[in-house]
Formats: structure tokens, C-alpha cells, sequence
């Protein structure tokens, strides 16, 4: 009972979730694509949701199971749609309304999200691992936005890939719709760390350890103000930020952070 | 006579125009500066808007004769309207804004524009290099915006420079005038390659290749979609794309290009 | 006497002024932090609102004395205002306003600015280095956003480190708090050159010999629309800078300038 009970688990949510120590992993665990299906997007987003007002949870990995981290979306489930009446349009709105919905979750979060990518990220599993706040990724992993290869650009997926690496760097990857590897990736900006697999996990959660030592006010004040600030002009941007800094400073927590600073002992967050 | 009219046609236009599977090779064609004269400016827009509309055109290189790329304005040009009598201002004006014209038909163009660059680079030829979607250089290919050098900054070319390298990067360029060589200029992101001199035409073409033979529509759709949403903020961006990639899903050439993929087939493309 | 008179104006001015050859310099000399204190903030200020009219500046160096760059704002003295009625609001914020006051008086100068980096640079430190125009690192120098640290993240310093390195780079400073060594920020386009420390000011030096002797008049220009033409869309950009090329073109310097080079003689700037 109980492991047809899993099986049916697993079936409903094609995430896998596991929490431990502050660090929530959401595991893509629809291999061997992980596509992004209706079903993949909204585990996905309700998860992170979930996340969200959780104060057990400071910092997210997002990895995956198998030898391909992401593969974009469900294309057999796109093209059964071709034969709706309105020839698929309805659902073809709903499916990319929803992914650039999930991938604003992931900026809007209030909370890191740390992209760990094993194997192959494409199409909007490209996309993924750009609108994470920070990516670590195996030697093997490989990345491309490759849909001009099917007659359909990548043209959202752009939207976070154009954010992270220069013009002349997308537009390779988009015009040409090729795979780049790993160490291309890192020189282009798209990721933080190349690293061998094996070490792969224990360097995203390093970073997640790290991240998650810090007061989660402190974090969810300064994410939201990183996004913010970077679409403003100057002068906007640091009239907004100065604001920024006066409430945090009264915050509880930067007062704890600066005293223990000067004091030279541990600070005890409280979230304040 | 044919002969005459080779010379003749060579005198009014100073680009050469040679098609070939859907490739568009135009060739500044007027050694040794490759000036961005008048003549020139208004040969190589002309060249780009009448490829606009030709279907058998996919891809467009941009090269040069020559040991220099483009070495921006006619400063010889330029200096003779000094003795006009508003000094100048009237030609300085149609000069500066038939150039900005012609870069934005760059990036406006439905086809991808790709830099072959062989040799100097500097000013508005830099400028020109900036404003492609790719750029391919041989090793000794050089760059750089020297405007300050002569009294007059390269505000224009600036504008191209720092859509694609990171601000302390084009500040070097800009306030020193100095030469970057090819691998610099590579790490910096202005462009995407760099070759020995005898591989360089045949690298660019490689490129073309590639691109040329994805669906017109699907890569019209996508550049410009890529420079509209590179100018929103976020969300912004995100409702724009949605919007892009569903009309591009319902386009005949998406049918298309995703049931030969499934089917494990080329696809073939009709432009729709 | 003199000497007493000399301590006062220490303690008075904590930054240290030197000008010749038409550059100056400006030492940060309140070893070992040079944290931007109230009094620090005003004298850095002031120094650069001095310059700005003075025609004998041409350029501006930014150095300091010491291990430590500028490790950001003075913790104590902030911590001190926390006794205040209003639990040091007013304090933080006048701290805040003048500080992102003093770093768009570095973006918006007319004179280019250069900052020489020996140590570690951190928080409005490192946001200081950001904000000139060009930085050059000795091998030893270190960069962080520690905020995060402390409870207060570093949100106005990422105003500048964001208009400078990508968000995957700049979000791992800001998360994770550590430093990044100088090879580092080189790599992410923070600074320009790493040297040995026995070479910094040299080559400091020699960016600023480099720029001061072109047209002080084309450098204000041409810094005033770099800054300006990179807030904007890119057919707003041309509009902007086509207008300030024709104005330029107009200036006695840049006719001085470009008579120069097609005469191949040294141009003698007028600064008109």
C-alpha cells in the first residue's frame, strides 16, 4: 500500500522533494527529459510556493534525476494539441503563460535558488538554470537554445538567457541553436562553478550552507532589491536601494549582524 | 565596354554583392580605409533593404577587401564641409544619422548579420562589428573606438560598444583610444571567434550555413524578438515573448519543424 | 607649528590631495580601514566637486594608504547613532544619501576616473571601485559585498557591481559574501589590469598620462553620454548621441583634432 502510494506520488508530483537543514532540493524526477510539462511546471511552482512563507527553508537547489537536467517543454503534449479546435492555441497560451510564471517565481522567491546541473539543459531548461540566482555544474553538462532547430525560437527562454550573457554570446546560442559545454557556459557568465560530478551536489549545497548561515531577512530584502534596482535608471536605482538600506538597517537583524561584527562573535538571526 | 561598366559600377558602388546559397556576401570594397563615406553608408544600407524582401536571402556576411576592415568616417570627406557655409553642421548631421540609420537596419533586419572581420576595426567600423548579430575575426584583426584620439568621441559607435562589452571594457576603449587585439576583443564578448587569416572567410560562411538552413520565418521572429526584449524589464518581457512564441507555435513552419523532429526527419521549411 | 597645522588638516581632511601634470590624486588616508565615515564621505566629496571646474585637472586617480582600500561604511559609527531617539534613522540615513550622493558625483564628473586598487576592497568600497571608469588591482587587492554578513546586505553597493559584472557573478558576491581575489574581478570585468604591487601606480598613472592628454572638453562629453546613452533604448540612443557627435564635430577640438591627423601633428587642445 504504502509504496503504491509512492508510485501514485510520484505520478501526481514529477518533483521530488527533500529538506534538510534550512535546504529545500526540488529534484526535476521525470527522467529521462524532465520536460517541462503542464504537470512538471506546476509541481514545480507549487513547491516553490509552498517554499515561500516556510521558515524552516533559507535556500532552494533545483536538481534533477537522470543524465539530462532539463530538456524544455513536452513537445508530445504540445503537438496532441494540434488536434484541438482552436488547433492547439489555448493550450499552447496556457503552457508558455505558465512557464514564464514559473520562472518568475524563481526571481521573485524570496528565498536563493541555486541551480545544480547535471547533463544536458536546453530550451527552457536553459532557461531554468538562468533565472536561478546562482548555477554550479558538472563537467558534462552541456547547454543550448536550440528551438530554431524545430521553427520555434527560444524566444522566451532569451528572456532569462539574455539577462545573464552578452548579445554576441546569445545570439550564438540562439542563431544556431548548438550545444555549448560546461567550461563555455562558465566563460560566458551563465553559470558560477564547473566542477567533476561527483563533487557536483556537495558544491551546490556548500553554497547553499553558506547562503543559508545568513539572516533570511537579510537575503529576502536583498534579492528583491537586487531585481528591482538592475531594470532602473541610476539616480532611481540608488534613491530606491538608499531606502532599502535605511529599513534594514533598523531591522533586528543587522543590528544582531553589526554587534556581533564588532563584538566578534556568532550573530543570532531571528528574521526581524 | 563590360569592362567600363565593371569600373563604373565599382565607382558608385564601393560594397560588392555576391549571392550564393542563401548567403549574402556584401564586401566593403574600397581599400585601403574602407571609409564609411556617404557613397558607402548609402551603398550598404541600400544593399541591406533590398535583401530585406528577397526570399532567397537567409544570412548576411559583411566583410572587407583589404587590410582593414572599416576604419569608420571619411574624416577627409568630413574636414571639406568645414568650409560650408553652416560649417559643416548640415553634412556633419546627414553623416551621423544616415550611420545611426544604418546600424539600426542591422538590427532591425529580418536576417542575421554576421561580421567577418579582417584587419582594423575602429570607429564607426568597430561600430559596425558591435551592431551584427555575430562576428567572426582573424587573429590579427584589431579594434577600436579612437575618436577620442582626434577631439571627437565616439558617441555613436559607443552606443553598439556598450550593448555588447562591459562598461569598464568600452570605458578602456573609449578614454584611451587604444588598439584591442582579436583575443581581447573575444574576451570581452564583442565578437564570437577568432581564426587564422586563410580559415576566417570560411568560419563566417560556416556560421551562415548553419543558420541558413532554419526556417526565414523562425529566425525573422526571434531576432526581433531578441532586441525588443532585451529593452523591457522583466515581466514586460515576459508578456511580449509569450505572445511571440505562440503565434510562432501556430505558424506553419513550428508544424513543421517539431513533427520532424519527432519523426526523426529534415524539415522543410515554407516560410509561414 | 606647521606641523600641528598639518595634523589638524589630517585629521580635518582624511583624504590626502596631490596634483600634477594635470592629474590628480586622491588618497584615502585614514588607514588601516579608510571606512567611509561622515567625514571621509564630505572630504572625498569635496575634493571631486573642486576638480570639477578646475581646468588643470584633466583626470583623477582614487588610491589609498595602507592594506585595506576602503572597507566600506564606519559600523561604529553607525552603531553609536543606534542611542539616538529615533534609533539612528536620520543617521543612517544621511549616511546612505551622502554616499550614493559621492558615487553619482564620480559617474556624472566630467573628468574620467580612475581607481587604483591596493587591497581589499569591501561593500561602499567596493562600490566605489564600480563606480569610476576604469580600476587597476595590485595581484594581492580582494573585492566582497560582505553585507550579507552582517545582516545588512549590501544593497546600494550592487547599484554599481551590477551595472559592471553579470548577475550570476554579482549574485554570488552578494549571497555568499566572500571575496573574490583580483584575477577574479578581472574575469568578471570589475577592474581592468592586475598588477604587481610595485607596478600599481605606474600603470595607474599611465591610463591617466594616456587621458590626460586628449581633449578635456571631448572627455566630458563623451564620459556625460556614455553614462546616459547606456539608460536608454537603442533608437533613443542614437537620437541622443547623433545630436551630441554634431555639437562635438562643431567644438574648436575635435576640428583641431581631426586637422591634426590628416596634417599627421600633435593637435593642441583649446578645450572648446
Amino acid at each position: 500500500m504504502a509504496e503504491a502510494a509512492a508510485v501514485q506520488e510520484r505520478i501526481q508530483a514529477p518533483v521530488a522533494v527533500s529538506e534538510a537543514d534550512g535546504i529545500l532540493q526540488l529534484t526535476l524526477a521525470s527522467p529521462p527529459a524532465n520536460a517541462l510539462s503542464i504537470a512538471m511546471m506546476e509541481a514545480l511552482k507549487g513547491a516553490l510556493e509552498r517554499a515561500r512563507d516556510d521558515e524552516a527553508i533559507r535556500v532552494i537547489v533545483l536538481r534533477s534525476e537522470g543524465k539530462v537536467f532539463c530538456a524544455g517543454h513536452d513537445l508530445k503534449e504540445m503537438t496532441a494539441h494540434r488536434a484541438d479546435a482552436d488547433r492547439g492555441r489555448a493550450f499552447f497560451e496556457k503552457t508558455m503563460l505558465l512557464c514564464s510564471s514559473l520562472m518568475q517565481t524563481i526571481v521573485r522567491h524570496p528565498k536563493p535558488v541555486i541551480a545544480e546541473v547535471s547533463g544536458v539543459a536546453t530550451a527552457a531548461g536553459c532557461q531554468l538554470v538562468a533565472s536561478c540566482d546562482l548555477a554550479v555544474a558538472s563537467e558534462s553538462a552541456r547547454f543550448a537554445t536550440p528551438g530554431v532547430n524545430i521553427g520555434l525560437f527560444c524566444s522566451t527562454p532569451m528572456v532569462a538567457l539574455s539577462r545573464n550573457v552578452s548579445r554576441k554570446h546569445a545570439m550564438e546560442m540562439l542563431l544556431t541553436g548548438e550545444m555549448i559545454d560546461a567550461q563555455t557556459a562558465l566563460s560566458f557568465g551563465l553559470i558560477n562553478r564547473v566542477v567533476p560530478q561527483e563533487a557536483l551536489n556537495q558544491t551546490a549545497m556548500s553554497f547553499a550552507q553558506t547562503i543559508a548561515s545568513k539572516s533570511p531577512l537579510t537575503l529576502k530584502v536583498g534579492k528583491e532589491a537586487f531585481y528591482a534596482q538592475a531594470e532602473m535608471e541610476l539616480s532611481q536605482a540608488y534613491d530606491y536601494t538608499v531606502r532599502v538600506m535605511v529599513e534594514n538597517m533598523m531591522a533586528r537583524d543587522a543590528e544582531e549582524g553589526i554587534g556581533a561584527f564588532i563584538e566578534k562573535r556568532t550573530p543570532e538571526w531571528q528574521g526581524r
